[in-house]
């Protein structure tokens, strides 16, 4: 039921329920979804590492940090779905990308991007 | 396979066999997050609503669209595993939430935020 | 010269000679700034505290800051030429509206929103 | 008086009276920025081009772009400052810098990026 089939079900069902596909075009989704990662962000303003790795144990901000990182898989799944993107078989596809970008040997330990790796073939 | 605790577990393998966890504070996860949201905002600069909703259509527009949009959800999953958050759980509960917010009847067919819909009780 | 008036019309001019006004809707501007905003943040990404202080002593990432400051400054005078904003006047009228949600005698040595410190009267 | 040295001196007038410059590391006034240009963005969500075209000429909505302008002109000013750099000086520097990556002949009345325009000799 929570898998990613099973939630855009339900979102898409939410969403019609009220008649919203007609605001939901790529660009509106996109936007929206970037203004939920900002609320993310929001969270750390002003704080320490140490009091953001605080958070998720204080139940108020716990609560905060679930609720933006609803947000954004909600804004995903309906861009998603709007852009026929099988979500989880893109992620799939983009870890193997990354670990020919970050052979293992080369990236061991390293925050190095890996246009820095010397495996760069184009630019990102 | 494909479902949120399969992926994770792929994504958490890939990072440990590279020694990132070192660098995966959750300050540092959600600015990456952000930064990726910014990539996929990218691909709709200049761009009109109509070529937006074409991308898809375009085979190497496609795949950058694909690209950006499961860099996101990795770095989601990541901040959910860092976090403790069960972020299919946490979609079903804000979905909820939203639908508290935005009943039916008031929300149909209209743009309104929820603070605009005399549903409000609290600030966003 | 430099002033905003004295920039503006650089950048107007700069704008005219390429004829790009037709893409500079104020959607578009403000896109546009959010995608440098975005590039400046990625210039701390990875990076300690100290490391994004050091950032101005490094000649190359001191110039990559001064490059990312100026297009956010470039889009903001975009923006406010076409929303006919006088923007050094409305930092002027901001700076008076915080200074009233924000009393020294509340604010001395305090990272709290406005809102946590009772001399709220409306949301942000 | 408002020029980018006179705005600076207010700024940092009102920054020292309640003791905040220990909050003003590079790194939180660039997370601000993010979240103040977000803020702009927000007064985009969910509308078609027309209207946002049309948010300078109503009252309240003007007001909003004014605010949002001038919060990320007064971090924008903030980074500026923390980080050494005369704003003025490195957007005139910068409109060089693009004016030789987007030369009128090849530019004109196109949206391409410099990078597609044959005249790009380093990523961005």
């Amino acid at each position: 039921m929570n898998d990613f089939a099973g939630l855009t079900a339900a979102l898409l069902e939410f969403r019609d329920a009220r008649d919203w596909r007609q605001f939901h075009s790529l660009r509106n989704l996109i936007t929206s979804l970037n203004l939920e990662a900002a609320e993310l962000l929001e969270l750390t303003q002003w704080k320490s590492d140490a009091e953001i790795d605080a958070l998720p144990a204080e139940a108020k901000s716990a609560e905060a940090l679930r609720d933006e990182c609803a947000d954004i898989l909600l804004y995903l799944l309906l861009i998603a779905d709007t852009a026929g993107i099988d979500l989880a078989e893109a992620a799939r596809a983009k870890l193997l990308k990354n670990a020919a970008k970050y052979p293992v040997d080369q990236a061991y330990g390293s925050r190095a991007k890996y246009t820095e790796l010397g495996t760069a073939t184009k630019s990102r």
